[in-house]
């Protein structure tokens, strides 16, 4: 599934485009910026007020409304929600130079890769939103899974690795279809068992709520149309993954209702050794990143 | 659902039993010793040694292995497993006077209800274990929901929430049965959805996985055994709440596999609603306890 990542070259980043200067793309440009990755930052986006605050904030260097702007980047990075970004990409394509790395932070890769075909791509994550939480450490050893399409030159591929190294992360290849089954079963099915089990209790019932419930359902209090927009652009792998939750509801189901107690036990032993290896797995991530 | 509770009398603790010294027999204890509740405290459990270290730590008075030690009790309350509960009880009625109190901490009431129908219930939950993680303030604030059933006396239903109320928390007065029910859709079936989440990625996919899942999944970490007590023991309810998970999964993937954006939103929306009043509740019910 994924091999060691081959060494890079320094990031050519001498002028940055972003274009959703949020909390993913303001992080991408204090990270660029702290790590000395870049001489100058352009910040696209739809509401220039905002904007210029970045800006006043030394986040970026030139903040605008127009793509254009973007004639001269080295490097442009696509930030904005997953259902605006096949269009966004297709607009930098028609203004930059052909060499000039187009990448984007979306977490559907399929449909995408599909519509723009020739671009590189990249994953990350996370849920609060607006540049004023932008971290240049956000990224820290955090995984940037890069889905080359099979017409993707190799070079831009190896750019768009030495980018995400660049800012700290560690990166592993994987095809776009696979990258999206993964993403389905490790974050858009949670996102979406969260916001039913959110959704049982009536009113009265919640206030009983405690911890368990807190926790369980944290994710659910997201914003409503950008996981629309994220579940519909991966229709396929998030219909099989939903299909193949129930199929384990029903197993679960038919053990209490059968009273078999060695079942439900054999069931929640095997939940409870897959969350103590997740938990295995992000120590040795954080031990590997010198945390 | 629930009514202002009526003003209590102090409760009468003089010597307190405690049947199972974990975290929450543990907690009542030094909240019940912090708050000048009793005068002793005997402490019964299987394996003496820790006991022991719970007596000289100072948080028990006397340590035992025999339910016999508690002839001379005011007030007993039984924290074993929800599996051991019903038995511990019946062996503690056989033992104490007439005027005894016997609660427990048992986040099952119909079964057990069923099984001694004479005892005064009363509920907590969390996830840590062992005295060691003991504290005075664990209840501080919480919500204690009283279950009396139909034949319990007034007279021992007072005291009970007298006593819960003199550790700390807020009661509230429900039939076991609703109980079960709020238990079910608020603690157990998001215990049982966080299980299902969890086993779903395969290993490898599992690198993948990042906060969204870690939270969704903590509680998945929990004792097997213990889960699958409570899922029994409230087998009906347990059943009910997850044929209704599983009808707003289909909803869910029927929204999804039709493109019906405005369905999927309106999903989604109901969930972000309801978890936004549970934050809402919580940190009404914090303000209220002066936190």
């Amino acid at each position: 599934m994924s091999s060691p990542p081959p060494h890079h070259e320094p990031a050519r980043l001498d002028v940055l485009g972003i274009v959703g200067v949020g909390l993913i793309g303001g992080s991408i440009a204090a990270a660029a910026r702290q790590r000395g990755l870049t001489q100058r930052i352009i910040g696209v986006g739809r509401t220039l007020s905002r904007l210029e605050t970045a800006r006043s904030q030394g986040l970026i260097d030139h903040a605008t409304n127009s793509i254009r702007d973007l004639a001269d980047a080295t490097c442009v990075i696509v930030c904005t929600p997953v259902d605006r970004l096949a269009d966004d990409i297709r607009e930098v394509a028609c203004i930059v130079g052909a060499d000039t790395l187009i990448t984007d932070v979306g977490s559907v890769k399929s449909s995408i890769v599909r519509t723009v075909m020739a671009d590189t791509e990249a994953a990350s994550r996370s849920e609060k939103s607006g540049f004023e939480h932008a971290s240049p450490t956000l990224f820290d050893g955090r995984v940037c899974v890069v889905t080359p399409a099979e017409t993707t030159p190799p070079e831009l591929v190896e750019r768009a690795e030495a980018l995400w190294s660049g800012i700290g992360m560690t990166t592993r290849r994987m095809s776009p279809d696979r990258h999206d089954r993964v993403l389905a079963v490790t974050s858009h099915l949670p996102h979406l068992a969260a916001a039913a089990v959110a959704s049982l209790p009536t009113d009265e019932e919640l206030e009983f709520a405690a911890s368990g419930f807190r926790d369980t359902t944290r994710i659910a209090a997201g914003d409503a149309r950008l996981w629309q927009a994220i579940f519909s652009s991966n229709r396929e792998h998030m219909l099989a993954a939903t299909d193949e939750l129930i199929d384990l509801l029903q197993r679960f189901s038919a053990a209490i209702r059968n009273d078999n107690a060695d079942a439900l036990i054999d069931l929640l032993d095997r939940a409870r050794q897959h969350r103590e290896l997740f938990s295995r797995l992000r120590q040795a991530g954080r031990e590997n990143d010198g945390e």
